[in-house]
């Protein structure tokens, strides 16, 4: 998923990411209920259309961004009180807030309100952010909306939340625990006891150190049924991709190939490269032979540099088409390598990616 | 023509004109001769390559830019010394060396270097700006590039410089004098009297209160040949450019579509409109039923709102290709009622815009 914090991939727009072949997008709930409001995005009849996407949305819950951009947050076991990045306002966020904004949002995919501790945390400090995330998980599931078939919403009470009701908001658990084994191991076995559509191991990304991430992955994927969709929160580099699919992941979202391209930075074979070397100064052709897109091949290393090096806005948009190009390429590389039994040629192929 | 000052129309790629339905697009050889650097793009063959342009392109000559941006800048009837804007190193252009640039930038047009008083000034000042350009604009045609038939370029001394010789860098004169009418008939006299590809009326742009521009066009273009292109140098707002067409004039380069889009302000038949303005904040809609174009279209105002409001750059991408759209027709409705004798009509379409 590539992610579009404010209801847009930055620089690119939804007919760029139909090109690209993406189809499942993210979205963030804190950024979209601030502005420009979920109730906005709820009379316009959801983010699809407020975005002219026609594909799959998954939100996340708001409270990664609550922890780490908010100010003056207090968690209590209700939920969480915050004030606006934005303007101050205070606002309160509760697992039953959080799924009724991305009921309004009408995406495809919510995510449970979780703690996501931040790293490094102490062992305390990772049970804690566990049992809260524990306490919530009914919680969210209890706020699902449900669906009367037609193009209303109903939220009956009295229907029952079975596993797999066929119409209702799916809505995905996550998986805390930190960097221990134990807790990880608990918390999977508490999570998946739930009657989530997916689940989500939480609180490893890219902020960790591979050393941290690599473990921790290894243990905590096998813990989710196979049934259902299993994701890796906010992973990640190519290879961290790669190694959390071997693992048995199945989705991904990273803000990487986006943000990185807003600094300069290209995905290529060869590495990640900095497009605004002397290098590629004189340069007339790609950043690498191995990593030549439709969006932006008739462009040269060294007119894009030009760009970067001018502060033209055009650098950013290239640098994104081209880093989005290059994960949509692996992700398809990988689905490929599953199909037909070439792993092993596929990592060797990122390795330096 | 679209303005991309620095080999590219900013935030939108060579696709997106080509989209557009652009062919002719202005770029600048002040920038450009600043960096990358003239040799660079030479070394590239040229500037079509170099940025991906298929369709023609127009240089200016550097002159305006060193005026207005540069620092240190000296007059003489060599040339003008300046200091770089961007590193502060020193610069001598002369009619020789702007010509030059621009051949190796291989581009289709090239302009004189003239000299632009700045408005206003007295009367004085404006038949000095005169006298200079009168005495450049030999020197300007006598640097020409000549062309071997091949590949190569040639350029020989002994070649005549007669009336449109047929391989040979293009040049258009420009036409000085401010806005009194016998200085200006006295340069378009003389201007003309040279073999220059075509013809431009200089010194009279966006800067000026129309109250100034309209006379200053009515009485200038008709003194221009009407058997080679005429060209109205940094005009305009829509309604100065149906103005000028009334007058004779062919051509035209302005920043304003691109310039405002940046500016969130989008062109409509119903008058140019804040895109961030309150009043879109929940229109489900065009801005203007009569502006609809296939760049953006499938994006509402509120949509576009909200991404100006939230300082994301797609902002800027799809005003921008709304404005480029939108003079885009503006120019095409201008060719169709020239053909076809409906200019009344038209003037009456455009009257807010």
């Amino acid at each position: 998923m590539p992610v579009g914090t404010q209801g847009t991939v930055k620089t690119v727009g939804s007919e760029d990411l139909e090109a690209l072949g993406y189809s499942l997008i993210l979205s963030n709930t804190y950024h979209l209920s601030l502005r420009p409001g979920a109730d906005l995005i709820e009379q316009f009849g959801g983010l699809h259309k407020f975005m002219s996407w026609k594909g799959p949305i998954l939100t996340d819950s708001g409270g990664y961004q609550v922890m780490s951009l908010a100010h003056m947050r207090k968690i209590t076991e209700e939920g969480v009180s915050f004030k606006s990045h934005l303007d101050g306002s205070e606002h309160f966020l509760t697992p039953e807030r959080s799924i009724q904004i991305q009921g309004q949002l009408s995406v495809d995919i919510s995510m449970a309100l979780d703690v996501c501790p931040p790293y490094p945390c102490t062992r305390d400090e990772a049970a804690e952010a566990m049992r809260l995330t524990h306490l919530w998980a009914p919680r969210n599931l209890a706020a699902r909306r449900f669906f009367d078939g037609g193009e209303g919403h109903v939220s009956p009470p009295s229907l029952p939340s079975t596993d797999s009701p066929p119409s209702s908001q799916a809505v995905f658990g996550i998986v805390q625990g930190g960097v221990h084994e134990d807790l990880r191991r608990e918390s999977a076995e508490y999570i998946t006891s739930h009657s989530f559509d997916g689940f989500a191991v939480g609180g490893v990304s890219v902020g960790e150190p591979t050393e941290m991430q690599y473990p921790v992955v290894k243990f905590a994927a096998p813990l989710l049924p196979t049934d259902k969709p299993r994701y890796l929160m906010g992973v990640g580099h190519p290879q961290d991709i790669l190694h959390a699919v071997g693992c048995g992941i199945d989705m991904f979202d990273c803000v990487l190939p986006t943000r990185m391209a807003r600094h300069h930075a290209l995905y290529t074979l060869k590495g990640r490269v900095n497009a605004s070397g002397k290098k590629w100064a004189e340069h007339d052709g790609p950043f690498d032979e191995g990593s030549v897109f439709p969006a932006t091949e008739r462009y040269s290393a060294a007119y894009i540099r030009h760009l970067f090096k001018a502060g033209e806005a055009l650098a950013g948009r290239l640098a994104t088409l081209h880093n989005l190009a290059f994960y949509a390429r692996l992700m398809q590389e990988i689905r490929d390598a599953i199909e037909f039994g070439s792993w092993p040629s596929l990592m060797e192929r990122y390795k330096l990616a």
